[in-house]
């Protein structure tokens, strides 16, 4: 199924005390929008995941030095452009210009350039044109505002060939008051020659201090886009930025622990699975997403082992693209995950069907098989994997492998 | 390129001691070749390496039985059939199926059954047909004999979807004397609903206690088998086996070290390779292979670690078929390794041109850019990745990601 846009896209300017503007500064040929301006009204509570990837490109650099090297601190805006990722771009003056982007804002939003997290999508490995990007977050100035269509314009100027906006925004109460957690990003897009890139940037009103902020992140982050998976790659530029305006009044969230916390960590959890939701819908070339749920296993750290093996699995990936309900190929990519497994007691659902158990398939009649098959035509599959050894468990989220993969990623002009 | 029929296809019946056979017994319903019995005409030194997967067929389960669960041992046969598996069987009986098949090559062989390797590659989750594999088993006692036709015949009954017959040989001298290692082999093949499986026979005269060949086996299997990478993905069913009869006569290799060891790994690890390369050229889908020369790295486990995930990563393998001299998904996959790498420092080749280095892409105009993509069409790729920041070095092998994968793996009727 090709992804629909969100009904509502209403997100980043949703919590109290955020503007937002996005543009169009040239960068593409296509004309279409490149460029993205989050402003806070004042200096809020920020933190930060990356890539993990040991090449990083030029923004994420500078992001991580404005966030003290420890992932939190102190930022007042998120600027970003797409059209290209200013990676391996260094000799060039990448870092630089990542540094003139911030800079650029700051004047804008009226802030330090170190409260400005920068952000870059699109082709790597050329220089950036940063006359261009410049002038256009200064000339951002007028289009900055509150409201779904500002939301709008900036989730549009950080697609890359995403085929729709990406938002999301959930709402909870902190002390009495209300509170909203509002989000964009993109997904993996391709522009030559490039590589998937996934940016998500959140606002809150929510009063939380940094560290608590960034501990909140990382909770929210491995239950969500760390259990995606497109095709097994990671980007140099994988971002998820947070601002906290602490405008909704709340007692500031000053520990990792108690009932706001956890109000808090959930509603950003839910807000982060929704996004990595988008973003696999969206996926390059995917035709449907499958659930992983993984059970019954010994540690969390198994169950996304087995998790993570299943869902980058190719067979597994071409199984589900096919509507095939092959339990062999989930058994072997659970078996090969590195966890202990005891085949006699692992079983095996597709679609609420037991297809695998006492080391046995179960369902080997053709009509049974034909029926399962047309289950798993639906935009969702839902695989459940139980070893019966355990207590942890763990849902990931993956999505099938198809021949437009293949076309999106082996056939362009270089 | 399609694979090419090697131009010989003399192997396990070269090296003094053995013969060989293949049969039908009709597991396929097409009619082809479904059995293969290789036979020494003694006890053999017999080693072994299986899959690491947690879930394994009933062969493999046997086969490590009967090499006393450590991998090496005494024995005298190898008998495969190819058609099905005998995988998830259990409770139909699979584990007891696969030592009928060594029962009834034992009879043949005129040896212990606990001296017979099995194996079974094919549709999984199917009980195997005993009655027709030990009829047809028997039967094949008029077809053994030594020579290049037999050998053909033993690796044709090994064959599944493989598009051509697999097999290599060795020659060197021990202590003056003429020995030979010859070997059979078949690759990612592909039954609904089922896996790639690899298997592996290798035949030897060469005379070596049975601890010594399992490292010898271990030790060239390092640098073969467990350097290429079709889809990431790992059989439930790969074996490779060995038996070494002793018939050249060499002085007994005894410890695992010294010249004639070495000669013996030296020529083994050739072997594999050999093997290795072919199983690759007909991976699935395949359209060319790819070297990845990992150098200047800090130890043997980082250079395996970045050249796994350059060979399995798809962003790398849709670039190699698409001819596109896209240093940033090598760049990417390398990164993302889990080894501590230094962009300054890296440096990129493909077919001999630098294409980055200082972290900078250092082949940016279309002329030289269309140039290395035609070179690019060849039917292997060689890349090469240097960390500049310490000795060790691998090199791995991998296959391009073609619209015939999903073909494959995904257009069959389950």
């Amino acid at each position: 199924m090709p992804p629909s846009r969100p009904s509502s896209l209403a997100s980043v300017t949703a919590p109290q005390g955020f503007t937002a503007a996005g543009g169009c500064c040239g960068i593409k040929k296509s004309g279409r929008p490149d460029l993205c301006l989050i402003a806070a009204d004042r200096p809020c509570s920020a933190a930060a995941v990356f890539t993990t990837n040991q090449f990083k490109g030029a923004p994420v650099l500078v992001g991580m030095k404005h966030l003290n090297d420890r992932g939190y601190g102190t930022a007042q805006a998120i600027v970003c452009n797409s059209g290209n990722s200013n990676v391996a771009t260094l000799a060039a003056g990448g870092f630089e210009h990542a540094v003139q982007m911030c800079a650029a804002a700051a004047e804008l939003v009226g802030c330090d350039p170190h409260e400005v997290l920068p952000a870059s999508t699109g082709v790597i490995g050329r220089p950036l044109p940063i006359e261009k990007i410049t002038a256009g977050i200064t000339s951002l100035k007028p289009d900055l505002g509150r409201g779904e269509q500002y939301d709008i314009a900036a989730a549009q100027g950080i697609m890359t060939t995403d085929l729709v906006e990406k938002a999301t925004l959930r709402t909870f109460e902190l002390d009495g008051k209300p509170c909203t957690i509002g989000g964009i990003g993109k997904g993996s897009g391709m522009i030559a020659p490039s590589m998937a890139t996934m940016l998500i940037f959140f606002t809150t009103d929510a009063a939380i201090a940094p560290a608590v902020l960034h501990t909140a992140l990382q909770q929210a982050n491995a239950a969500s886009f760390n259990r995606i998976s497109v095709d097994s790659d990671t980007s140099t530029s994988d971002t998820v930025y947070i601002l906290a305006s602490g405008a909704a009044g709340n007692a500031l969230i000053s520990e990792p622990k108690g009932a706001s916390y956890e109000t808090f960590v959930a509603a950003l959890t839910q807000a982060c699975q929704a996004l990595a939701e988008q973003i696999m819908v969206d996926g390059e070339g995917a035709t449907r997403t499958f659930e992983v749920h993984v059970k019954g296993v010994g540690s969390l750290l198994d169950a996304d082992k087995i998790g993570r093996a299943v869902t980058d699995s190719p067979l597994v990936k071409t199984a589900i693209h096919g509507c095939d309900p092959n339990w062999g190929r989930l058994v072997m990519a659970s078996g090969k995950a590195g966890v202990e497994l005891n085949p006699a007691t692992f079983t095996v659902k597709i679609q609420g069907t037991t297809v695998f158990e006492n080391n046995t398939p179960t369902v080997t009649q053709a009509g049974p098989l034909a029926e399962l098959s047309e289950k798993m035509q639906a935009d969702r599959v839902v695989i459940e994997l139980d070893a019966h050894q355990g207590d942890a468990q763990a849902v990931w989220l993956g999505c099938d492998l198809s021949r437009q993969y293949i076309a999106i990623n082996a056939d362009y002009t270089t």
